[in-house]
């Protein structure tokens, strides 16, 4: 029996199929191939053949590589923000929402490694003041959202008055740093390096 | 009086010009180019231009756009190992040893910005055995050196017995990011950054 959708929507001559989960199969593919050959390396034609769609097909979801390009960044902030904040949300303390923030950062960054490589190595490329804005808005909630651990550390006196810009900054940077020397899959998590980070920032150096 | 080297040595056919510090100059300025267009957007013809010579000119002192990058890179690495030695050379114990470690890196990569962005924004292109055997023998002298000085305030009781790989990524890796956040000219100085740096470092969050 055919579907009643069949017989009511008119056809449209030369539209492409519908895919599954096509706008996140489209990004998840655009963004292995630009960690690996880089944006300008990578063509639509190349990207279609990855997905297994026609180019067509690819332009019905994006109208260029460039929006493909700033959907992935929006897309990994976003799934970061969301996966940040659920980690940190019923953390017992200071230390412990602290050490939540960043391993979970780092775990999202590992199963999110081609995304993040888009993000950060791809060097400010982003064009769309809509996309901008939109990554800028989420950057800086995941960005408030430590300054607060950090804040109300201060605040109940589990850390002591330091500078929150400083401290925000100096977590965030050991955090993406991770993006030129860490490679997923070749040994301890990413998270456990991130521990690390944590404890000796807790701690600090001097004896 | 002409001078005496005009009559010795044979002249050859289209020599460009002698250029008072030909090759730090054409550094700096495909540093500038790239760093401001990247490396792709940067062309040879370009780069003559700005330096002031013929294409012809370049091409006496580079086969190629690509050994210009990665003697580019060679060349600030030497200049950020020599610049951080020579500071850390006279502290009187480990934590001015770290504090002068951290604001010479910080010093030099303000004062050598584009040649930074060119070496740590262009993601991994060099292709030259030498080339790149010399950068990564000049990356590890720099970080052993902070390695020693972590080893050593261990050893002194004036640092806890931290991990010394964890701390001098976590050092490195801060230092680094600068290249993602500061521009130069624009208020304080990277070295106060990183003086800070050192301080929370050295201090820890608890309280």
């Amino acid at each position: 029996m055919p579907r009643p959708s069949s017989d009511l929507k008119p056809k449209r001559q030369g539209r492409p199929p519908t895919i599954e989960n096509a706008r996140d199969r489209i990004l998840d593919d655009a963004a292995r191939l630009f960690a690996r050959d880089g944006y300008d390396g990578t063509s639509l034609s190349e990207l279609a053949t990855s997905v297994g769609v026609t180019k067509a097909a690819i332009y019905h979801y994006f109208p260029n590589k460039q929006e493909i390009y700033e959907a992935i960044i929006v897309r990994t902030l976003e799934g970061l923000r969301r996966h940040v904040s659920q980690a940190t949300a019923g953390a017992s303390g200071p230390e412990e929402a602290l050490a939540r923030f960043m391993t979970a950062h780092a775990d999202f960054f590992e199963d999110h490694y081609d995304g993040f490589l888009t993000m950060l190595v791809g060097y400010g490329g982003m064009e769309n003041v809509v996309m901008i804005a939109e990554a800028q808005k989420l950057r800086d909630e995941h960005e408030q959202s430590l300054r607060q651990i950090i804040a109300d550390g201060i605040t109940r006196g589990a850390f002591r008055p330091i500078d929150v810009d400083v401290t925000s900054r100096a977590v965030l940077s050991m955090l993406n740093w991770m993006v030129r020397w860490f490679k997923p899959g070749k040994g301890r998590r990413a998270a456990t390096f991130a521990q690390d980070y944590c404890d000796l920032m807790l701690g600090g150096l001097r004896g």
